[in-house]
Formats: structure tokens, C-alpha cells, sequence
């Protein structure tokens, strides 16, 4: 038996409530919603994070999210909405096979990201620049 | 001229350090980054938000946003990223032009979401999945 959460919802071992499933696709409610309605996008096949995703599953998540999202923004009569991946411990993630969270927002709902923008010095802007797109000929 | 400040980047009438670009897509650097290497993933024709861009170019924003957060990983030594999009005013969309954030994360970044996340009570779960789910008749 996986000890993957969501390959365990994916095999019915495990309860969820699921808005919408397809042979590629399951999307389920979060049980912790950011708001009512916060739904969570997942491959049934188990892949760590984005980078880990195949390709050809991407068509598949971005439709089942479309779906997701449009039904959330009609049946909830929502403005706004947001889709978000955490990938790896530092960016939040928690449960580690790969999900898009779709989540309704709501004028003046009081969530934010707490932060300070950086600004770019002189020259650092090109080199970063730089330094991201020598990578791009080893992948 | 366009007055979306992303339509003048891919016309090159606006400045911007691009990472990447194809027929689809264009990806640039964001000037105000959460963490240097903050990148935009951008469809080259405009539509104002997810819901609106064609199911036809899911593929190229994926592939552009795995490209660029490869490069990301590798050429920052990331551990965590998150990819995100802001749809709508409340959701904190400030640019009407669809766009796909990449962002480097660090262990320990002082980074977050504030907010307080909701508990369903008793038959709310399988309510919002009811009120959810009959939107797709019609989607």
C-alpha cells in the first residue's frame, strides 16, 4: 500500500470528495480550504513536483483545472481565483506528489502574501538573465 | 498601440530581459522579483485571464514554465519553487494580460501566505461539491 496520500485517494483507499475524474486526472476538494471550495488538481500518477511531471500529463491538468475553475467561479459567483503549485519543502509543499490548488478569493478577504519585492541593482538584471538561460542547452 | 504593458513587451515597443520565447509564449524576467530569477511565463496573445486563454496553448505554457524552472533549479541551486497566477483583482492580478509567476524559494525565506484556513462542518464538504459539480452540465 502507498504511503502517498493522494495515490491512496486515487486507489479509493482513502475518502475525498471528488469534483471531476478522468484516466489522467482526479480533482478532489482540500479538506483545509483557504476558502470554500478550494480544490486541488492531481495526476493520478504519483510524481513528486512540477519538474517531475511528464509532459504529456500537462494538457490534462491545465483542462481538468479549466473545468474545475470555471464551475467554482459560476456556482460561487467569484471575481477571483488563483492556481498555485508548491514545489519542495521551502516553497510550502506538504503532501509531496504534484498538485495545482485552484482556490476562490473574495474582494478584501484579508489573505496576502507577506514579503519584500527585491529590486534589481545595475546589471544584475542581465545577469541573472545570464546565468538562467546558460542552462537552457543541457535541457 | 496596445495599452497591456505585456502586449508591448512581445511587440518589443516596452524593454523587458526575456529568458525565453517561441510563436506562443514569451518568458521574461519579473523587475520586481520575490527572489532574483522570479520569472512570467506570458501567452503572446492577449487574453485577460486563465479562464480566457485558449485550451490550445496549455501545452507551450507548461513547456515554457518547465524550461525556465529547470534552468531555475539548476542555475540558483534551488531546493523550492512555487508557480502561481493571480486571476482577477481580488486574487491580486495587477497586469490584465494572463501570466504564470516562477519563483525561486529558500529554506527559511520568510516568505507566506497569511490567512486562516476553514474547517467544513458536517455536510458543508459534500454541499459546496454538490453546488460545484452541477455547474458542469453546462461547462
Amino acid at each position: 500500500m502507498s504511503d502517498c496520500v493522494f495515490c491512496r485517494i486515487v486507489q479509493k483507499e482513502v475518502p475525498a470528495e471528488v469534483l471531476f475524474e478522468n484516466d489522467e486526472v482526479i480533482v478532489i476538494l482540500d479538506i483545509n480550504p483557504i476558502h470554500y471550495g478550494h480544490a486541488l488538481v492531481i495526476p493520478k500518477k504519483h510524481c513528486r513536483d512540477f519538474l517531475e511531471l511528464p509532459p504529456c500529463s500537462y494538457q490534462a491538468i491545465l483542462e481538468a483545472a479549466r473545468v474545475v475553475c470555471q464551475a467554482l467561479v459560476r456556482g460561487l459567483g467569484l471575481e477571483g481565483y488563483n492556481l498555485f503549485s508548491n514545489n519542495g519543502r521551502s516553497a510550502g509543499q506538504s503532501v509531496f506528489h504534484f498538485h495545482l490548488h485552484v482556490t476562490p478569493r473574495y474582494p478584501n478577504d484579508d489573505i496576502r502574501f507577506v514579503l519584500e519585492l527585491k529590486k534589481y541593482s545595475d546589471g544584475q538584471l542581465k545577469h541573472y538573465a545570464e546565468l538562467i538561460k546558460k542552462q537552457f542547452d543541457s535541457i
